[in-house]
């Protein structure tokens, strides 16, 4: 069966922790992308306790305007996790011991976790009989797909890995065998250097020429603004996307940062690989963040040497060789302090590039001359050493998360 | 006015970018956190996308069962952002200038960011006339109180800092002066060592002794089980959660790491600062992510020292003094080498704890002894340098966190 009417998603996910503000909801974001790539839109997401009628009315709800309907959370062993039962009298079923999913929690529960198995466990090879079992290779709980009039219900666990694995080893593939829709089409370019506003005053005369088929959205993030094109329309032949997409990159060309949907992180990776050159990272204020930003990716042992984390004085003194005198007459946080960090990692990693941030993250330890959120950042190479100074003014996260986007900027400018 | 009706909040997200899987939203947990703390119970969170009857049905739907719906994003001065036209018209009323939100905008351009104030930037200023109008200190985009059929509808900007403001300086305060409601409780504490089913096994009795107006949470994450006790009806005293929060602490003593919701990182600050004592760290796999889950907590610099992120053996030899034939004879991935790193970062700082992380992240880099998510933790004291190690089989990313809880939970054992 192939269906071709407009196909339209809802991702339901279960759980009081995500109305206490327990968890953060990182699911639907990672479901939402992987169904946008095989050209199911998401037009709704819900989140509801474990609480029976939140549930069930969620259900009657979402099925009334979409036909695919996917659900996370809510199957653990435990006696707040209703969604399985629950599941069961909704579409009228009984309750019956799956053989593959019983085996599977043998295998973990002997083989790997060797823990006794209890009958709570046990229960979690239990499934409705009117669903088709997906199977759960990474956990316990196994996955159940359900249809009634024509609206395909997906039940999966709430743990992020778990929920992956399914999606990936199998409610994809098989979306993607029974709905034959073209992908829906993105292209999107990052720009630094102008506001939201003035963008959008740039772009007045593309939006009126812009068919209704197509869709500009601003994302705007950390000083820097994301532009994205977005087909609408099933018809859109990839090469008038990449038509539009050109225009849009003429009207931005002095403030375009790169034309990919990558991180800053990943656009310096990949510039620092295909020139071979390395990066050694001191940070004093952003604490180890960027560095944790750079090694996040695969393969980034390919350029990135190491760091120094120089939280104190002596730190900065012993591991990166900042001179006493530097430090007393101009401060930790001063552009004459972040130019010997940047130099000192470098020589000390024997990397190509060196990057240092050093500032005050608050919310405490400004001064009348520096305050909470004044940074310093410094950059080495063997030509050149040099810096900049920023002046953010927001909570410490905030602040980190600040530095480390604009240094990662600094760098990504000076490698060339 | 004081209402005593049950009060039941709803959230409602807009913009695509939560649809295509483009941005995590972060706002509606914290917005969850912090309504729960003053009593206010979230019953759904919905999201949706910049989209005219999407939206509206959203606040009809919502409506019908909430009676606080607190709406963030759309508020942007581009053509994308719909929200304010369309609370205006399901409203019933007509934009105008506030002056208040006027002088904002102007001063925010001519003196903040010294830019020209364009038209669209103007516009940011109306609001319908049926709304309070929240300032917003952080942003140019006003915030909005409108009421309804005894219901109050809070519009406010998607920025995660903008929102919190308004949220701090404006929305609690007046829910608190205008409801009188008793805090929800809750009664959260931390076990490691014991699988959520074991766990509830241990708990059966616990369980059906518990009243009905109490409700029993388990929230697993990283190989550790957090267990919550949440009141559900006003007229539970604190003291009595406070029984039964005893009574949960001793069926669960021998698991029990702490009995506050705090992280890891909170508990071991806690502990340093107590004792005076001092912390570096040397991290090859983790990259700097224990350092920055450390750096994140206000006050760190206090216990802190700094660290050495040793990705390349060098960095290993050159700043950690890890002697060359041990990383030849038993490889960088290897207990005898993350001995050497943490008692090298602890002199390198001059520390009292030195804590190290190795290990092989993914996805490649494994061997036939040594696989994919092998980890080595170090710990280093004037008196003992120990490790451990452990074996993971998950993603890179997952890999790096379960190694920093991991990693921190040695420490936290290791510092007593």
């Amino acid at each position: 069966m192939s269906i071709h009417k407009k196909l339209s998603a809802t991702i339901i996910t279960i759980g009081d922790e995500l109305l206490i503000g327990q968890t953060v909801d990182t699911n639907s974001a990672w479901i939402a992308s992987s169904l946008n790539q095989i050209g199911i839109t998401i037009q709704r997401r819900v989140a509801v306790g474990d609480e029976w009628n939140a549930i069930w009315k969620a259900l009657e709800d979402e099925s009334k305007t979409a036909n695919i309907i996917l659900i996370t959370g809510g199957l653990g062993p435990t006696s707040d996790d209703i969604t399985k039962p629950l599941l069961c009298e909704f579409f009228g079923g009984q309750l019956v011991t799956n053989q593959a999913a019983l085996d599977n929690v043998v295998d973990i529960f002997t083989k790997k976790l060797q823990r006794p198995l209890l009958d709570r466990n046990l229960k979690q090879a239990e499934v409705p009989d009117n669903c088709v079992v997906i199977q759960n290779k990474r956990g316990t709980a196994p996955g159940m797909w359900f249809e009634k009039n024509d609206v395909i219900f997906v039940s999966m666990p709430g743990v992020p890995y778990e929920m992956k694995g399914m999606m990936d080893d199998h409610v994809i593939p098989t979306l993607l065998k029974r709905f034959d829709v073209p992908p829906i089409q993105h292209r999107t370019l990052l720009t630094a250097g102008i506001g939201e506003s003035f963008l959008a005053e740039k772009l007045k005369q593309f939006e009126s020429d812009l068919p209704a088929t197509i869709k500009l959205a601003y994302l705007p993030n950390y000083g820097m603004v994301r532009l994205r094109l977005t087909s609408l329309d099933s018809s859109i032949e990839p090469s008038m996307m990449d038509q539009w997409f050109e225009k849009l990159k003429s009207y931005t060309e002095e403030f375009l940062v790169f034309d990919e949907d990558i991180t800053l992180q990943a656009a310096i990776a990949k510039k620092l690989n295909s020139t071979s050159k390395t990066l050694a990272i001191a940070e004093s204020c952003t604490g180890g963040y960027i560095s944790h930003l750079i090694t996040q990716m695969p393969g980034s042992s390919q350029f990135f040497l190491g760091g120094v984390i120089s939280y104190s004085n002596e730190m900065k003194q012993d591991a990166l060789e900042v001179p006493e005198n530097i430090l007393k007459e101009y401060g930790a946080v001063s552009t004459q302090t972040v130019e010997c960090m940047a130099a000192g990692v470098r020589k000390l990693a024997k990397a190509d590039f060196g990057l240092a941030t050093s500032g005050i993250m608050g919310p405490t330890g400004g001064t009348d001359t520096k305050q909470v959120g004044y940074v310093c950042v410094g950059f080495s190479s063997i030509e050149i050493t040099i810096s900049t100074t920023f002046q953010f003014r927001f909570d410490r996260k905030r602040n980190i998360e600040l530095t480390a986007v604009n240094a990662l900027d600094f760098l990504r400018k000076n490698i060339g």
